[in-house]
């Protein structure tokens, strides 16, 4: 008999990829979905593309109802509060916010400039990242959210990070429109954002405190840009390497990258030297779940270049969220999931 | 048992899309698809999102074994002289390409400018388009391809034509690049094509042979332009009624269109009075086999504005086929062909 | 020397353009800039095209003092209220805005749905068009904006609407996003607005109200869309031409329209045989003041399509508004318009 | 009396823009402009935005004449063979291609893969990036080229490497499609192109070269990035400085950069801590000979990140090979420079 699944916040884009793929999951049946400001409205009046395709509207998160899984798709800092109402209604929460990703409370305030709301609840939650944190999700009852760009940092960067081999790295992710999430700005107005090579953080994102809890204290020198897109993220990393390190020629990395990532079914080595889609590429993932690796050894150096590339709406948020519900609710990982992308696009 | 599925061309847009579609399509299993370009290699060179999801190889055409179905997705004139050789090896098939679409060889001549090479196989082709067609394709063993454009002209237009009530139409059909297929030539030079709104057919464009055929002699006065899209077709028509006609309101129209469309799956009438996706959008049928149609009367005059939407790879091509493939060996037609599309995109 | 020029409403997109323009116009200085918004701030910070070209500063439009010729860029319905006050301070008033475009204050009111303020001034303004009120503007003091969408109607089909030849015409016109002025709303957000192809006027759009002034009442059904673009009209009109109508070939129509325009220093004509860039293309024109023109003859019918293209900004606002400058003081018409466009672009 | 211009190879997309600057350039004439393809047509034909311009034709390279000054916009590897010829034409040559950019022809060889076909003449040629070599360029008859992505780097970072500061750097730069020249290729086509993250060269771009000779033996590790863009090249660099550098703070940085460039016409330092155009941006310098220079120091490291944008045809190309005629024929640096570029665009 399939789960009843509940989504609170699902009028934005997470909330949306979310119906998306559970409107479509073999073992679930959504049954409630919440938004504060469109009570009452079909869904497919806020995401067009699932006209016809479901008959829900969307009620108050103050009526939601005892359901299996409760998804939440909040803004940063909205799922604390609500934790204790969900955790009556539900045996199984995956929150896609960031407020328990981190396991410390003082990173939290480190990084998001104020208290944790709920840091007793901390510890029950596992970063919702099954190729970091699969066992640990299996026996779990609530998972985390992941950030977007952190998944790509950390899902390129952990073979290296975990054999010891990275000594530190610069990153440049560039990113998508609707990474901002579907809130309108000066900075989304479509004149100003359109065709944009925008450096909107030069260092410091919020981002690399998942990746220092993932991959520990390496030097990771982020910079975020904008550019013309509205799905992706695009992550190239120069990875200083420690001095005689292994990898000296790219079949080392082949060996030590397939080592890591051969059985993942969301994790596929693009690093081809031929063709037109040479290295990972994001408009390939669109709407998939898939995180796609390349690299590259530069000659006469120890700097190992690392691309990545996924779709921020699904591997970077709803589609992991999903994946660990499969794994937390112990059906095949990939159920749901198996959209394989566009070409041409 | 799951039906043998071959795909002749299989590496060109169309091919592309029927290898996506039937690769996750539940009762056909794809057993081997040709390129006489690329023999021995992988599919997933040519076609990168499919990587890790097939391990087919592209074989010579002229090593085509016997199967069930046999889809063709070749250049145009290409199919009627294959026609006997798998003809021999498969009791079913799908032709994707222009030669089997015109039921009148003389049709043929005038359109495409020469003899066809085939013409007493013509009468055993229906055009393979379900919603104009079902009950022929139920019982045929050859369907015929569409025209991306054509489609969207015809199911944008048959309900007023049916109705008698057309007069005449103008149609403004905005295409994208997809739509001139895969191989590169001055024009899709991207910085020559990246932006343009280019009329490259002022008047007379072929597929208005289909849609004579289809809908009879109204006069339909049709441009097509290239614009800033990958894939996807709009269409705009300002259709003069018939004076006296009974569509005074829009409720009429509505009327009307639902008669004709209600019990389609693959037309969704979308014509809103709020929101921002109030008519039909390609972009959010990219990768869906949806036409999307809607319509505005025009105030103190005898015009009606319809609009229709479409990804003219899926709808225009090969999800139209699978479709027909689902009539012609009795599926549930919408079988292989759920997704709903993405947003935001 | 040099005539002092003040714009008020600077911020806007077409307050940016007239400092672009202005800025660099040999006869002219730009002594003073105005928005209620910016009041204090640098021109550059708003504008960014413009850092280290000025060091103009907004002030109030309170602040506002004599100069030789003020440019007004305000929303509708706030230049009538201004006009006074401007009256007092410059000799010269040139409008951006729809305010006195309209010749009949009954007009005003049908179209845009209310009293118009100042209907005693409409008949001091001249419609601010030069290929179509060259004389009238060399005596004026006060010039009107143009409508953008207006200006491609017009010039586009006035040769043949004068010419007696036009029974009726659809229009088809794209345009971009800049067309929606520089405030941010749901509609303008990057990932909603990127890649649509949506119709948002299907009829009865306002600048109809100045196609009918400028060429009588022919029935014209227009529909506009928005398309990924910033900057650019492009319109498609199938015209059926009164029955005999002495167009019978497409030399027929080149004299027709090179009789119209052949003096006239930024209408292009553009229907070639051959070439990517046969037809007109908005994108050609990015930053000029140009319209181009193209047509098509239909073959077996009495079907002309017209094509026209422009940068809503600049012959569609601003280079209208400093043309009309050049005219009403005697200066050559082209004088600060020479940017010839860009390719790549 | 205006200086007689020749271009030589004026079919590509840096010969288009010579041309477009050229024609409006106070102090020359272009007199003839060669293209071994298109002898005979028209300019407009292959220029588009040029309709209306100019009346000149490409003429034979073998039927060029004696002129002031020769502009060569030809292949790599086509300038060094030409040479003897223009120099008895024209008393001034300045190229474009990569021919003559290093100095020392066994650099040409190592990173251009074949021996030098004139390396006599590499000691008249000046580098012709008058920020770097003004004071020879004053002196010089010969000017070369310069690579797009390498103007971007050396103005970038030469500040921190004539300090001494700069340890080592990695650098992500990103281009548009214009950078691979107006033929068309598989790797060009729309379909394929568009909306594409493709990091086209992971290490070793021959660039570099240039980056050496200019700012010497620092470890530049530069990727090399193909983003959704027509026109421009934006830079983001993660510069590790020397420990102990007395950059601390963001001042000390605008200190350094203000000193390099303050009197530069094209180099405008952009860092600003509100707005939406804080850092460079390319979109804003389409058409522009600037190059645009930001940073941002992180926090907790000695990490400086600097950032650039350019045009890669203008300021990487002609716009740069015009402001070197500029310098080296006395007229003022600016002239015919001035385009301010767009926004929005």
């Amino acid at each position: 008999m399939s789960k009843r699944v509940g989504i609170v916040g699902g009028s934005g884009y997470v909330g949306g990829e979310l119906l998306r793929l559970l409107l479509f999951h073999p073992e679930v049946q959504v049954t409630q979905v919440t938004s504060r400001r469109y009570v009452g409205r079909y869904i497919h009046q806020i995401h067009p593309n699932l006209r016809g395709v479901t008959d829900l509207r969307f009620k108050s998160p103050d009526d939601l109802e005892a359901c299996d899984v409760i998804f939440v798709a909040l803004p940063h800092g909205e799922t604390a509060s609500g934790l204790d109402q969900w955790a009556d209604l539900a045996a199984y929460i995956i929150d896609c916010s960031p407020d328990f990703r981190l396991r410390d409370a003082s990173d939290y305030k480190r990084w998001y400039g104020r208290d944790h709301e709920a840091p007793e609840m901390l510890s029950h939650f596992v970063y919702g990242l099954p190729e970091r944190h699969r066992a640990q999700l299996t026996e779990a009852r609530y998972a985390s959210g992941v950030g977007c760009n952190a998944v790509a940092v950390i899902l390129a960067l952990a073979p290296l990070a975990e054999a010891g081999l990275l000594e530190t790295a610069t990153v440049e992710i560039k990113v998508g429109s609707s990474e901002g999430g579907s809130l309108a700005n000066d900075a989304s107005h479509h004149p100003e954002r359109s065709g944009v090579v925008r450096v909107y953080s030069p260092s410091g994102h919020r981002h690399l405190a998942e990746v220092e809890q993932e991959l520990g204290s390496i030097p990771i020198h982020l910079t975020v840009t904008a550019i013309e897109m509205v799905r992706g993220i695009h992550l190239t990393a120069h990875c200083f390497l420690r001095s005689g390190s292994q990898l000296r020629e790219e079949k080392d990395v082949w060996a030590l990258y397939r080592e890591a990532y051969a059985e993942e079914p969301f994790v596929r080595l693009v690093a081809s030297r031929t063709g037109l889609y040479r290295y990972p590429e994001p408009k390939l993932l669109i709407g998939t779940n898939y995180c796609d690796i390349g690299f590259a050894l530069e000659k006469g150096s120890e700097v190992l270049i690392v691309m990545a590339a996924l779709d921020n709406l699904v591997k970077g948020a709803a589609g992991s969220a999903v994946q660990s519900m499969n794994v937390m609710l112990g059906w095949d990982e990939t159920t749901g999931l198996s959209f394989p992308g566009l070409h041409p696009v």
